[in-house]
């Protein structure tokens, strides 16, 4: 193994437990992965010596509050390689940082002018460009596939110099397909379009440099990272976070006040209204130590190890279909499949019987699932404390399952 | 003392530090509150034991999770007393809640109606409102100040029938005054506006009964009632959030998402868009039991014990000026007070010197602050673990200060 799974594994006490009489097998991390107790404890140590708001306080333990708050600024600057900590903005979450950059849209849109996603999308990567749309007499384009993929010769053709924004998910949830965003990037900045990517399901598995990229907006969740709960990052290139309005308002994001108008401070506070997520951003930045430690190369690798490892296994079994490219070199750590003759929702209820931990449903990606002629899918789903023998009774619950039900 | 205060400071574990050698007097609860060890271990037991995304799993940890988020929006309901857990909505904090008031306001706001709040809000209940006004041409009216209190004849001549909301903190965060918001709230409804309360200041210390207040809105934060940081709940009467729009859109807020369309979840679900902060949410729920262990009234009472006791020393002190009412009955646990001769942040500085925390600034109220004709105040604010010596020592310090100082 590419990484030290027993000392991985041994940090996630959860996965030590048993569920249905059968050790869990957690195969849900594209949903939310698993804590490392080091992310626990520096939220713990937070609470227990530092507490106090940030920012505006004088006594210690609010100076200390501010430095450890702004620190995971830094650790999560480096930990993509923005250019600068004003690029760094936290928000609740993926969700809320592409509904920004959604807003943002409005600001510039003009009737006529095109926003270009993908069918692969997220509803968070949908319907925020559906409200622009509407608010603004833009018109929503969408890429389609091939293969399994992103077609990229409809993405080429669809892209023009009406295209104001292209929005595409680094990593789908679903067909695990890893997207060439730096390539298209390219093609949006050939066209003076500004690109934005969904970093939900790459930031956590992946090397990810924003500047090599060169995308304009990145956005990623802390929970999909080992991280807690609450707390997501928005990077937008300084010259383009300087024109965006703030999207809420209070506290810490003003400079002045007055009865009528107010005016707000410097990036990247501009953007954080009120009491900031303060332990959610130690936790990310501690999830950001962690990661960093194992090396995102190696996880991966690790990933890429399990996948090698599984999917023969798995298009051995008569009536399993595998939804997106057959190169697992194409794609991270996420296996949609059906049964043929079961609904995915029975195969992952039949699957936790066995402690198999499986989602099923659309995934919150409707367009693609319809697009694709399903009612759902099953979805199993890697990280770095999983391993061989979890793929193995991955492989055992299905046949299982199969047997139970007699397709 | 009216609660088990040795017990309640034995579940802080910060409490217990030695700050500038000397024990930590923690006085900025208002700004954000310590959290109990409760509450930790809530936060730590659900990312250890039921860790998984809520609302689309079948698999066991995910039904374990959606119950516990479950069942902290019901806590909270019980709490404020909300008629319904569908009124009951998760937010980041107040100042997200009170941003997404201030969006529907957006909705029903015509050039001339009429918003109405005080001049003692904070940031967070005012700019929101400067917003709407600006993007409708509606007028935003303040309430003035009489005998360092809300001025209700003030307010009882400038709600009127083009008055359409009325936005008013339920207990100050600079002048520590609670407000009279039931009657402000019959007032409002008189003239068919719509009531809404920023409970940041009230919620932790005082029982709240939404439904015996009458108000349309209320907000509130976790982290200032022994809760995590980046939780806070909106309330809504139901027939209003129905009228509403979603503020954010993504993942679980939805019923069917098309490619040029999309239609919403029911209440409360249709605000909650992406992964909610799940730990969060656990971590307030946590919260409220706690408190509601110990008991509102009784948290009410010892803080007015404290005010009595301090309040009269501290109005001895040769130069120092107390803002707000000379009543304790009238206010929770916050004192903003200046020393002649002193700017604020020296006076927090030397206290932090002494142990003491205090907050220093325009506690994010320029315009209250400037209606004062002031340039800052220091703020002393209590909660459950302080005591009598907390109170002492403060005095004691603020003595030191001057004599320090020479003034």
């Amino acid at each position: 193994m590419t990484i030290e799974i027993a000392k991985i594994r041994s940090d996630f006490q959860i996965l030590d437990q048993i569920v249905n009489d059968e050790p869990l097998v957690y195969l849900d991390s594209a949903a939310t992965t698993q804590k490392p107790r080091q992310v626990l404890d520096a939220i713990r140590a937070y609470y227990e010596h530092d507490n106090a708001n940030v920012h505006r306080g004088v006594h210690t333990l609010a100076e200390r509050a501010t430095a450890d708050y702004e620190s995971s600024r830094d650790k999560v600057r480096a930990f993509i390689n923005a250019s600068s900590r004003k690029e760094v903005l936290f928000t609740r979450g993926t969700t809320t940082a592409l509904n920004w950059v959604a807003k943002f849209a409005e600001q510039i849109l003009q009737p006529e002018d095109e926003i270009v996603i993908s069918i692969m999308e997220h509803h968070s990567n949908i319907i925020p460009w559906q409200q622009a749309a509407a608010k603004t007499g833009a018109v929503l384009k969408f890429v389609y596939l091939k293969d399994g993929e992103l077609d990229m010769a409809d993405l080429r053709a669809k892209v023009t110099n009406q295209t104001k924004f292209v929005s595409i998910t680094h990593v789908s949830n679903v067909l695990g397909v890893i997207n060439p965003v730096k390539e298209i990037a390219q093609i949006a900045h050939d066209h003076g379009a500004i690109m934005v990517v969904d970093g939900a399901q790459s930031t956590p598995h992946m090397t990810v440099d924003v500047q090599d990229l060169d995308c304009d907006f990145f956005a990623l969740s802390g929970h999909k990272m080992a991280g807690p709960t609450g707390i997501g990052v928005l990077y937008g290139k300084e010259a383009l976070l300087n024109q965006m309005n703030p999207i809420e308002f209070g506290g810490e994001m003003i400079d002045f006040v007055y009865e009528q108008s107010a005016t707000w401070k410097e990036l990247p506070w501009k953007f954080e209204a009120g009491t900031p997520n303060i332990a959610g951003s130690i936790g990310l930045g501690a999830a950001v130590d962690y990661l960093t430690e194992i090396g995102l190369d190696n996880i991966h690798q690790h990933e890429q190890d399990l996948l090698n490892y599984v999917m023969p296994q798995l298009r051995e079994i008569e009536g399993l279909t595998i939804y997106g490219p057959e190169d697992n070199q194409r794609r991270g750590g996420v296996i949609a499949f059906n049964l043929d003759g079961l609904h995915p929702h029975d195969v992952a209820t039949a699957l936790d019987m066995e402690g198999v931990a499986v989602r099923a449903g659309h995934h919150c990606a409707q367009p693609l699932i319809d697009h694709l002629g399903l009612p759902a899918t099953a979805r199993a789903s890697f990280y770095i404390y999983n391993t061989f023998a979890d793929c193995d009774k991955l492989v055992e619950a299905i046949k299982l399952t199969k047997a139970f039900f007699g397709v």
